[in-house]
């Protein structure tokens, strides 16, 4: 079988391409274009609309630093809702969580969900969870209906372009704050600092709207732009680095390939470019 | 005029391309091949045997984080020397410390130099500056002759491979530990830990023959293949985190556009799979 080059456009100044072995899967939904290819070098990848979501070799970093700064940051999360997620790596992850009773996860796109079971199943692997609850439907509408309230909310958005944009406006996280316990703790994905600096400080002003305490943290992928990449961090009542109990990490018996400790505290360190573009927006 | 691509290939597995406006200056030397290239997105881009080097857009990164951790954790460092760095952005960010009295600066290849003095000044300005002795030939040679001794060296290399080859070897370490004063501090570049771990592990090896305290620091780069790359802090003395003292950042006046006393502490903070990979290395 002849190799091919999967790319990544952006913004017509950078391609990133990967050698591919096999297009496994390719659909456009109601929503998005959804492809599956087996890279030579990252094992099976997902993309939507032409971006890279996920690759075998690499979504450990993200789902450990979507998932663990939260949730060793709350004493004692029991409830989960992620929004989006499709793959089912966040969720994954927040199971591992034993004290985790009940993980709502909330996906517009069935074809994503669809696709990872059948091609990525080491984060589709999720969807057998008993203590996990699908739903596929439109995250906002799931915000402003729901009775169900959380502990902890992770937004695994897309960027704000196509079916995640109501994702980054200030409506939904009005609702996202009205299910939020009074202790709970919101975490998005913010963009990149270098190259998305006005959706990322778009998505701080919005989220200073609703929530008091903000913060920033940043963790390194490998097949996104640039690498840097964000979450917010918003919460009612715990800092995310002074209510850091970094032994319930150890009692949890858990292992991690990016995430501990002390990266979980350095994340919240930002570069200087970083405070002057969030200057006035984050406690970091 | 039309617009082309110029393309790093990552070991047949990933290309970055990036869109570019008019090839500047392109040479091969008796060591390697070098261009610059005005880029769309990233302003002039030097290249050696088509790998990136520096980008006008992101150089500050790399820049900042091979030059000032150690400037800060040593007291009073006078006499800096750098190996490589032709481009003349390491020696740049030596010398806006006042007081270091001399940088010595040694790159084997003239037509790095002379091409981002045509047309990188945004690095190359250095070269102007009275304090810095620019020698052209063998890092290897130089420190094996020299009766010099320095307080702070900064191996800013390319890749083992081509004419930094020796600068990964045990022999070269061992003499630059005898030109380093007692109290001297070395950082390497020292690649990608996601791509290059056996490169990387190599060298933590040889550091380790020669140098009883060593550790290692990460940095996010935009134009490097995954992001995420590391420097190694070889010390005779000091301790790169208790050893640091803050006031100096501050007293220094210096503005920074990546550095700051929290990165500082926060970039010896490594991702679990780092920590795992360079067990037994590093006292980080």
């Amino acid at each position: 079988m002849s190799e091919f080059w999967t790319t990544e456009v952006h913004r017509d100044i950078y391609e990133m391409k990967y050698k591919s072995l096999k297009k496994l899967y390719s659909q456009k939904s109601e929503y998005q274009q959804v492809d599956v290819v087996e890279t030579k070098g990252y094992g099976k990848m997902l993309l939507n609309d032409g971006l890279v979501m996920v690759t075998e070799r690499d979504e450990f970093v993200y789902h450990d630093m979507i998932a663990h700064p939260a949730l060793f940051v709350h004493p004692n999360p029991k409830k989960v809702l992620v929004i989006g997620g499709g793959d089912g790596g966040t969720a994954r992850e927040v199971l591992r969580h034993k004290g985790v009773e009940k993980c709502v996860m909330v996906e517009i796109d069935e074809l994503v969900v669809n696709a990872c079971k059948e091609f990525i199943p080491q984060t589709s692997c999720v969807f057998d969870n008993p203590r996990l609850e699908l739903i596929i439907g439109d995250g906002v509408e799931y915000v402003a209906n729901t009775k169900e309230k959380f502990d902890v909310i992770l937004v695994d958005s897309t960027d704000p372009i196509g079916p995640a944009t109501p994702l980054f406006g200030v409506d939904f996280y009005k609702n996202i704050n009205l299910i939020l316990n009074d202790d709970g703790i919101v975490i998005s994905q913010a963009e990149s600092p270098y190259y998305e600096v006005e959706a990322q400080t778009s998505l701080l002003k919005v989220l200073n709207q609703v929530f008091q305490n903000l913060f920033i943290y940043n963790f390194s992928n490998l097949t996104y732009p640039g690498g840097l990449w964000s979450f917010s961090f918003a919460t009612k009542k715990y800092h995310p680095i002074e209510d850091f109990n970094e032994a319930r990490v150890k009692d949890s018996e858990l292992s991690f390939q990016y995430y501990n400790p002390r990266i979980h505290r350095s994340s919240f360190s930002l570069p200087q470019f970083m405070l002057n573009n969030c200057k006035g927006l984050i406690k970091n």
